[in-house]
């Protein structure tokens, strides 16, 4: 392609442009120069095509959202407001600087939506596209996975499975239907965090980028405690109906949705009366119970 | 392969671990949390196999050191001290466990040499294998490239062109004969950071990541000034003797690896009696002047 890496720094630093005090030196010298926090929340996720995205699946702007919102999330997920946002970017050299653009703009939009300044990045040219994305936040009073006690609540934020339901949908060629299958696809393409949510009392938090088992499990093994799931307390979640109709819609088990499903960067945490949906306890013990499916999971992980 | 991503993590957990008390969340929870500066650098830069990398030419060892290599110099470009590191990693998942590891090991030495903590990370699949970490350090009085005044003398931190006298004899299949060779490939499979060098009366600094003539026409326009380099300067200095009978010796224009070689991460700066190889002088005007080759300068870059 014609395009030099200065035509689309030049188009970046347009976009991101900001006249936020706190970044005192923005896109275009060898580092940006922030104001930073006492205690502060570092996190990374990288999107690669053909894995975390496929370019005939998502539009540019949707996968700009999609590794904001993955990075946005973590910082959450420790307790913390996001603030700064690096993104390095590998092209093959066929993309078209509107198509590079899109992704900026998507970025930008998720990151106002958190509230985050994209300050710097990089470019490289590979194979495949890649974006990684740093991200720096506040965080007064860390909230870790390590923290669950026995008796606590264990909370969602919104109920999992959507992004699953539209990555099944995707790799099965589905056309969607019905408003319940547009909006499975939607969030696959780009989920929809819960920002309002307030974790602020909360012992033990993650988000789920992986499945709720595995999350689960991983706060559950920190806390050295086990994770009692209660299916009738999802049930009973406004949103299960719906989920429940996607999943008979497009034959496929509502459990394994919710349990196995991946990408939703749903909060899961516990604590006392908290809010969003309570789908279980912590128990004395190992271990999550409660999470019955029809078959095995066949839980999507990068290194299997 | 059958490496799963938690023998990875806590391989490198393992290798990252730290006493230090900034490090207040380390390597397993959604992210990081560690203790921040009121006035930070924030930088990011990626290496993809192929591009910036060939895994027949470098140890994983020398990959490692690189990346961090090239993030730790654009955070003393700005001034800044290095303590932070964030790593995203991309495999195809055909590497071994005790590759990944070097990696990680490459990435700790290198970190070491400039007092950074490797705080968090993020594991990915991808075609081919892509580093691309972010840095973050302590900056209190940032040095910009806009910051050069007309009568400054330009420095280096010391000479450019090994790096690219190494990339061109892999390129050409040519087996080191002599120290020189060696030291030439080894300074491209993983460039030797000016640790020690004192930029802080620095006016204008950048780290040379592309090539003398490009980051040197960066800081001349964003300073509005011109750069006047004096072959007579450069010659007198100490390793020119030796960089141009290495050139003489891989049948190459010296002028050529100084100007436009690429990536050796040397310093640039400009000011008065600095440390250092003083190159020119900065003038009014436009552009850079007294960089003549034998033939125009084939200047390696991402996006031509």
């Amino acid at each position: 392609m014609g395009l030099r890496e200065e035509e689309i720094i030049a188009a970046l630093r347009e976009i991101f442009a900001t006249s936020e005090s706190a970044v005192e030196v923005g896109i275009g010298d060898d580092g940006a120069v922030v104001k930073g926090f006492d205690h502060q929340v570092l996190t990374t996720d990288m999107a690669v095509e053909g894995v975390h995205f496929r370019t005939d699946w998502s539009s540019a702007f949707d996968i700009g959202r999609k590794i904001t919102a993955a990075n946005l999330a973590d910082i959450y997920a420790m307790g913390g407001t996001p603030k700064y946002l690096l993104l390095a970017l590998s092209l093959t050299g066929e993309e078209e600087l509107s198509w590079i653009k899109e992704i900026a703009r998507g970025v930008k939009f998720e990151a106002d939506l958190g509230g985050a300044y994209l300050v710097g990045g990089d470019l490289a040219r590979g194979k495949n596209i890649t974006l990684s994305m740093s991200a720096i936040g506040q965080c007064k009073e860390p909230i870790l996975r390590s923290g669950a006690r026995v008796g606590d609540g264990i909370y969602l934020s919104s109920l999992t499975g959507w992004s699953a339901a539209g990555l099944l949908m995707m790799t099965e060629g589905k056309t969607p239907q019905t408003p319940l299958q547009e909006r499975a696809i939607a969030e696959f393409k780009s989920p929809s965090l819960d920002y309002g949510y307030d974790s602020s009392n909360a012992h033990a938090l993650a988000d789920i980028s992986d499945a709720l088992l595995i999350q689960g499990l991983q706060i559950a093994n920190a806390s050295g405690v086990a994770f009692a799931l209660n299916k009738d307390l999802i049930m009973a979640a406004p949103e299960f109906s719906e989920l429940s109709q996607l999943a008979d819609s497009i034959d496929c088990d509502v459990w394994q949705l919710i349990f196995a499903g991946g990408e939703d960067h749903v909060f899961l945490c516990t604590g006392v009366d908290l809010p969003g949906i309570k789908i279980g306890e912590v128990k004395d013990g190992l271990g999550i119970t409660g999470a019955d499916m029809k078959k095995a999971p066949d839980i999507w992980r990068h290194f299997q």
